[in-house]
């Protein structure tokens, strides 16, 4: 959430409530889960956590801001990873990627930044989304320089964006059904990819 | 569209104005790309065409069927290419997606596949969007196999993944702000993701 939104929570003498927040925070990724962006309301929210709506505006200014911060808040995004080997860590990430997306709430966060190319209030989610898997896979690469691994540092940018962009593919193609893919599956497809693009890595 | 709502539409002795039709898809297409799939209604595109909404049932069954039908009549995809070799038919296919995404339409149909994930009613844009694409993919290895390239067609698709997967990474990056890309940043991006990728297609 920006500044603005935290101080609004935050500002001293405001009586808080945990569980409240926590329904709230809970009712608003579900009514963005069925409805999109277009149709969530604050009017929405209040009723699915049966809280009126001035308790919710008293926590956020505007739907935007209660968007943007219950989807962060749920949202785990990818974990670090460190096998011990640049080509498996590259698997684990991108497997990584792919639980968080077929997840429903990691789903929600991929809309939210397709939104967020339209939609300046969401450009901030999409920022923080992309710093987080920045981070991840900047100490994947960090290792591997350390381990003494002779990568071509001028590729490694592109390779992310093709490894992260077949991930994304694969989910729009197959859909979220969780049964479509066991972890096995999902491991398998991560592999595919992974190793088509690691030779890229260490060519000259 | 499905099968019933073109039957809707063609029904013999319904009254045809191919006038008002256009009007209401061009309405319809505004309305998708300022108020996405869930703010998306037959009152508001009937308001937008100043049509009254009686005229637009008559012509499309529900708000999901014109949605479909509007984003599908106006957008055109991507084109086939011929440049005599498979680098460069690469590029052109990718430079051709990327001019694609990052035109409003266009977009919208990227957004429409996205809802799809989670919406049955959008999955046959996603399929048909899908099926474009791969036919024009379809042709160019086809024309570098009559060339008598030596591709190594167990990765072609995954290649193609990682290909269109980076240029839809790169739109949701940089937004659709067409100022953000002129057509040779355009072109010297495509060929970066191309030149990674191509040497996987004559790997053994």
């Amino acid at each position: 959430m920006g500044e603005s939104s935290t101080q609004a929570r935050r500002s001293p003498g405001r009586p808080r409530n945990p569980e409240a927040e926590r329904r709230i925070l809970d009712a608003a990724v579900e009514e963005y889960l069925e409805r999109g962006s277009a149709g969530f309301t604050m009017d929405g929210v209040a009723r699915r956590a049966g809280i009126g709506k001035s308790a919710v505006y008293l926590r956020w200014p505007d739907r935007d801001a209660l968007l943007v911060e219950s989807v962060m808040a749920r949202s785990s995004s990818i974990e670090d990873v460190d096998t011990g080997n640049l080509r498996d860590d590259l698997v684990q990430l991108a497997a990584n990627l792919l639980r968080f997306l077929t997840n429903p709430l990691g789903f929600a966060t991929f809309r939210i930044a397709v939104d967020a190319v339209a939609n300046e209030a969401y450009r901030q989610v999409s920022q923080e989304l992309a710093g987080r898997h920045r981070n991840a896979t900047t100490r994947v690469f960090e290792r591997a320089h350390a381990r003494g691994d002779a990568i071509n540092d001028g590729v490694v940018a592109t390779v992310v964006e093709c490894l992260f962009g077949a991930v994304s593919m694969q989910v729009l193609t197959a859909g979220l059904d969780p049964a479509l893919r066991t972890d096995e599956e999902i491991l398998e497809a991560c592999e595919r990819i992974v190793d088509l693009l690691y030779p890229a890595l260490h060519r000259p």
